[in-house]
């Protein structure tokens, strides 16, 4: 960096849930950025280090109740809260001229109707959703470059659809048959007392929810669509590890004709050459939550069985980084023009 | 079991929480107990086993919100309520001549004015402590033998008090400077949703709390005093461990005069002679939480350190046994003068 | 029971591992059982309630290294070894006349061809293999009434093939396209050192092993496609979780003509209306570990997806219990014409 | 930096253990250092990026089995061994003049019969004890800085002793009664397979270890001593939680004299005033091991208690970090005259 770097003054709106926590650490090491402004829903302002010690050392900072003002001196916006809460902030962000980069579901779909469908509210900015560009870093980098508004993916998503893409586009893989058998990190649900999340329910427990209507289905019937260039409809099946951090998802594809390993490591190899976040093991290694807690990196692997014919694609992530806060942090560097590992 | 063995009828009132469960699991299987009535603060009635699918198979019954006549065909009641809300129930019940095992702070003073020192609330029942005798069933055995009304332990003192009582009453040890430092899995805060004991909040975390201010303090204090004969001030100090059952009490005590691990070990083996739930470790072997857990145990072990002269006892039980349901139970034997180690 | 009733003398075999802790949990208790030998490799015999202390109370017994006289003086012989090492003992213990509960995979091939293939192993006692009699008790209850010999089930083929086995022998789904996406506990991997199971490396981790390959994928084709009455192939991949006890599968099936959900519930229900380890629920509920473990039940729970078609079960055992231990002490009920439930 | 700031190579003996990967994560961060050799205990030169997959990324470069010649490049070494082990290397390393930061304990005592009293084995370089310098950097920043020969302190003992210092240094509390209830995450046992630290028998679990006999008493005693200017004799207990990392030590002092807690937390705020990783909190806040997890810090909390007069003070450390790595390279840095800040 040469002394006459612009540095990017950077807001984050939702300091203080899980994600808020990443993007802060990540934020403060990060050599372009000045953090000017921290909100949250807060009753009044406090030091963000003293809601999480763990910053202690690293900054000094008052995390304050939203107000527009805060905002102002902002280049950049991150927004971290919950959908339908962002929704209400990215209109005027947007309209100030600020980069906005949203980890809400909010902007995702370019259609208010499927928002509706799977959120169960009206989308408050409809007009707005066609500036959105979806933040899956590897797959819409070159949009991503000249995007006012990133709607930074779900984690679930995340981690599914950089298992298929690269063979789904290439047509290795039937569209119709897509297994997704997902697990996370207690993180993923937030940071809200709730009792099904309780330490004593949670602990020495594993279950599946929200088999057939979880709303990260939509998100990647819509963007596995795109890729394939026909209608996608994967079955999606997510569960709830007692641990913290990551996801690992176990995808189930049929080929297209007969594949073997080596045709497929191929693929993934050269579709992700210039993917620094992206690390394939060759078969039969495959990824652990280990290998990838506390990085952005996606780690993949796979195996062909030769007994029923199946490609089955296992991928993990960490659901706060590069399925949240990380990705987020990538995308502020591909629209920057930055290199997309700068911060990390 | 002879065919004309008393059946006791049994209700328990507050069913729902994680003591509730675990007096459950025990009184199903109790060949002298008959359950009559369940009840808990729910908004209608639930099927018990449909709240704790674990007991789907042991038992089909209906837990129903408060009301007097449930508890009208018991010749017996547990109370499993938080502090201030059982001194509402007891009255009457003692009154129309039920048993009654409180596993509730509320009766385990003789004086209103701890209570209220301790537990911020003035006491509803003063009157009706005298009659409460405290359940520490090594400890109060023949007076429990006679007891209406029973003050169940709490899940601290129980584990602390059991390790130094056969010292402490021998005048091996000084009653000015025990230090307890004791350990206990998240099911002892109860079963009610809460940001700090949230999976990730207690999950890879680890904590001591409510030092120099936590409410079994005095209870330790007093019962500790009566068996030494002169007032004692324990130093106790409370952690919370990332696991779901159990309390580790590490206790440092000063021996009055030297003092040797073959007199330790002598002193409680005659102390406990006769109690089937006490398990002594010969040194210099310790106990573990996962000795203990889903019994109603309490294991001992202690280290006499010749280079600092201290004496180390360590003592493990199951909160929820030992330290909550089964204590509770094993008092139930002791007032109707069955085996205490029936159903178990 | 009345007081002439026959007891039987019960020796186990391989009492040190996890799966044998839990048998001989069960045995202590069981109304109709002696336990007259305990054996393991051990040095030298060891006082079992020494080595698990959590037995204490319970029972007071030595295990001894393996020695054909401590068989003699049994009815009936469990055997917790590991594979290969059980068809050293049980040829000569079936000719004696006892009843042989094999819990390794030694006997669930009716063909050595298939060991080989899969456990890599000569078998020494091909001979022997008609005589055994697959021990999953709600399928096989029949031929388990008058067999002499058990193989009793892995534990992923159990959590697998309950949840399979109604729809399929009923014809409601393809027997060509199964998936099984099965996690489980530690414990299943043996109470053996080994640094991948070292609890740094599996605790806040999580990872799927041996796809494609796993030992018990010809189990379940086995059994499958008995019952299907055609050649079954299923997609079997077995994950770590960060716990102890249970095995949560999810198994994606394609209907071979559109169901809805109320038809696959009758389904279940009337084939297992007699089962009482079977524990069903109704959709959208699907089961938990939590809900199952320490228990010898199987829960069932369903969905069927309207978008993709699919059928989606998920079944939850305890690993030790139902899917080890715990079946084995069913079959031996069953064996014995006791009700399946004695004991537990 | 300035473009001719001096780069240091270093190397880094014992990579594969949990204290090599976090040095690696440091090292290859660290502006002003260059990896110029990993070794460790294998069989053939590994990739370390394939041993620990989490590197991926950061550092492409080979571990390959000790050799001298693979440590003449270096300027300085870091040695992650055991003890016993690292003293084969030291006398060579000091000869050839490069600095040496040991992570072991060979080189804690100044006195060789201390280390075969309680490591029970002779010490191979007794002539190059008074060479080295305990670690304790806000204790021996002063020393340390011209030092060549670095003993890097215990885990325990930094926890324990950073405590401790200021009120004893002070005169504050008595030197003779000092009880440490120490209790640390897994990877303070080492990366090796073993029967107690297999998952089932840690998760779930909690227990105390080595009573009376734990190898960091004495190191504790020395270095305690040296501040007190008087023989001490701690009471030293260990405890092994069930979770990856971190150490809470909770301290009970007597205090000389009565003392209060704005006179304590003043002691302490003047002594740390200069120490970047030292946090204090002021009562009745206390630390818990998720502050400081994946930081060098030390947070210190205490309380005095008004009814017994004892002072605790609790602090958390990340045992990989402060209690190991990360004061390892905060010694680096107060060797070269870095800011001790460097790199982290």
């Amino acid at each position: 960096m040469t002394t006459d770097d612009k540095i990017l003054r950077v807001a984050l709106v939702g300091a203080t849930g899980y994600t808020g926590l990443e993007l802060l650490k990540l934020l403060v090491r990060h050599p372009r950025v000045e953090l000017v402004s921290l909100t949250a829903k807060v009753d009044k302002p406090v030091c963000i280090q003293r809601e999480f010690p763990v910053l202690e050392g690293l900054i000094d900072m008052e995390c304050r109740p939203p107000e527009p003002a805060a905002l102002a001196a902002a280049d950049a916006v991150f927004l971290a809260l919950p959908h339908t809460v962002s929704m209400k902030f990215v209109p005027e962000l947007v309209k100030a001229g600020k980069k906005v980069i949203d980890l809400s579901a909010d902007y995702r779909f370019p259609d208010a109707g499927a928002y509706r469908e799977w959120y169960g509210a009206e989308h408050l900015d409809p007009a707005g959703l066609p500036e959105a560009v979806y933040g899956l870093t590897e797959i819409y980098r070159d949009k991503i470059a000249s995007a006012r508004l990133i709607a930074n993916p779900g984690c679930y998503p995340t981690g599914a659809i950089l298992g298929i893409a690269p063979v789904l586009e290439a047509g290795l893989v039937e569209p119709a048959s897509i297994v997704i058998d997902a697990k996370t990190g207690v993180t993923g649900a937030g940071r809200k007392a709730s009792l099904p999340l309780l330490f004593p329910e949670v602990n020495e427990n594993f279950r599946a929810y929200n088999l057939v209507v979880h709303k990260h289905t939509p998100e990647m019937n819509l963007i596995l669509g795109e890729i394939a260039g026909k209608r996608v409809e994967v079955e999606f099946a997510p569960h709830l590890l007692p641990l913290n951090r990551g996801i690992l998802s176990t995808i189930y594809l049929k080929p297209a004709r007969p594949i073997g390993e080596e045709d497929v490591w191929e693929r993934f190899q050269s579709r992700y050459r210039e993917d620094r976040f992206i690390r394939l093991l060759r078969p039969p290694a495959l990824p652990e939550l280990k290998d990838v807690a506390g990085t952005n990196n996606c780690a993949i692997g796979f195996r062909a069985n030769p007994r029923t014919g199946n490609l089955i694609v296992v991928t993990a992530i960490d659901n706060l980084l590069k399925g949240a806060a990380g990705q987020a942090v990538q995308n502020l560097n591909a629209m920057e023009g930055w290199g997309e590992g700068t911060g990390f």
